[in-house]
């Protein structure tokens, strides 16, 4: 099925700190969303435009999520702007549960998602949304490039790869130019990474233990407005700086500020999550 | 109002060739249309994503049109995507068209619309839409860089500064780095300029005396997929490099192609225009 072919189909927009999503309402998982779809959909220009595809299914009524049936009524079938399926998106989840608690359909108190990647549990706090992330790992010290200036960081293994980087101000992540992926060592990420700008302690902010900014380029895809598992991987080396393993850290990205606390095995992602409209692509 | 009180306003999403648009319906000119608010629906990823706002609008109930509906039943309401109205735009007044067309407000024959710039004329022809164009007037040689490398050309006016640069091949149009504006010579362009990069001299297109391929980066604004303007002072550059003052001329640009027509004092500007959702905001 192609846009082309679509109309009358039902959507709604939302996003998490300005990571954006087409949200599909599927309960019985009707719709053929093909990878050519999902690509019209993510269209700024041609389509609805965003970084991805959420459609919400009966877990029961999709073949990936039935055996979690029993444990979470709905499935986050999520799909990457290029077509892809996607296992796991923490901002995407966070829009996925605000829709749900829009509808009725979950909540108000904590529940449970069924995703790719396994269940995840939700949340709710007002206009905030809390959900399990996973723990980072701190591996090798390495080093990106952005033009002829090199910045000294950390690979970390958040389910992918990322490379936090420091940098001396929240005036010189302003001033990066990230139009292009930042040149990383091939020997210590042979997969590539998503590559974090971050000025560390920052002024003090109510129920954190670190402050920090930063800016990130995704891998394959280019700067974006915030990640979620960048902010994690921030977390980890905020607190190690700081001389622990766990506590809390707000983390300012491009498109607004997460939370992420990290408390031994468990790491929460917290932070707004926002539906912006409802519409239907024209016959 | 800004998008965050402004729940059920209904809107379209609109492009022609990948210029795109939200669209608002509003005949009695009852919206409260602030600069707040057409930044918020403009908004790639906390709104619905556009370059820019055309309010449907009654010529006799708004105070910028009332002298001209006696010959225009409708006004574009045109607005940038940084809350800044705009006189017109072809593309986005295609696009307008087709909304009026799609709901039976206008044509199926040639109409006249009202904007900023006065009355324009809209000739629909199946998924085509024609409209009436400034005829541009070419004026000094000047130059472009991008990076190291010059690229020698003409300024074009057509109402707004273009500088329109020839490019040896198709291949190396796409090969530009287009992140940040070229640097043109303030003697010759004062104002800046919209810069645009031609291969000239494409294989033959049906009922075009030229073809060419160009990529434009817009003052103010960045490289875009489209521009009306842009497409109109290539062709009058691309004419007269075979010597001759009126022809047709085929233009692709990254969104599609264009057709400008030069005519004498005569201007039109040819291209697909599509809708492609409609909607409202989220309460």
């Amino acid at each position: 099925m192609s846009i082309a072919d679509s109309g009358g189909l039902r959507f709604w927009k939302g996003h998490g700190t300005e990571n954006d999503f087409v949200l599909l309402p599927d309960p019985d998982g009707a719709i053929e969303l093909t990878p050519g779809l999902v690509r019209s959909l993510c269209d700024r220009r041609a389509g609805v435009g965003a970084d991805g595809v959420l459609r919400i299914v009966r877990s029961a009524k999709h073949p990936e999520a039935a055996e979690h049936a029993a444990d979470a009524e709905w499935f986050m079938d999520f799909h990457n702007a290029d077509g892809t399926a996607g296992e796991m998106c923490g901002n995407g989840l966070r829009v996925f549960a605000r829709w749900l608690l829009t509808h009725g359909e979950a909540g108000p108190g904590e529940f449970t998602v069924a995703t790719r990647a396994g269940l995840r549990r939700v949340l709710p706090a007002g206009d905030q949304i809390t959900i399990d992330a996973q723990r980072p790992t701190i591996g090798a010290a390495t080093t990106a490039w952005v033009g002829d200036t090199s910045y000294d960081g950390f690979a970390v293994d958040v389910g992918n790869p990322h490379l936090v980087c420091a940098v001396a101000s929240p005036e010189q992540v302003a001033g990066l130019e990230l139009f292009r992926a930042p040149r990383i060592d091939p020997e210590v990420l042979p997969a590539g990474a998503n590559v974090e700008f971050v000025a560390f302690d920052q002024p003090a902010v109510d129920g954190a233990d670190e402050h920090v900014v930063m800016r990130v380029h995704e891998r394959g895809v280019g700067e974006t407005r915030s990640c979620g598992t960048g902010a994690c991987a921030v977390a980890a080396v905020a607190l190690r700086r700081a001389g622990r393993e766990n506590g809390v850290v707000a983390v300012d990205v491009p498109g607004g500020r997460l939370v992420v606390s990290l408390d031994g095995p468990a790491a929460l992602l917290s932070g707004p999550a926002v539906l912006v409209a409802s519409g239907e692509l024209t016959r």
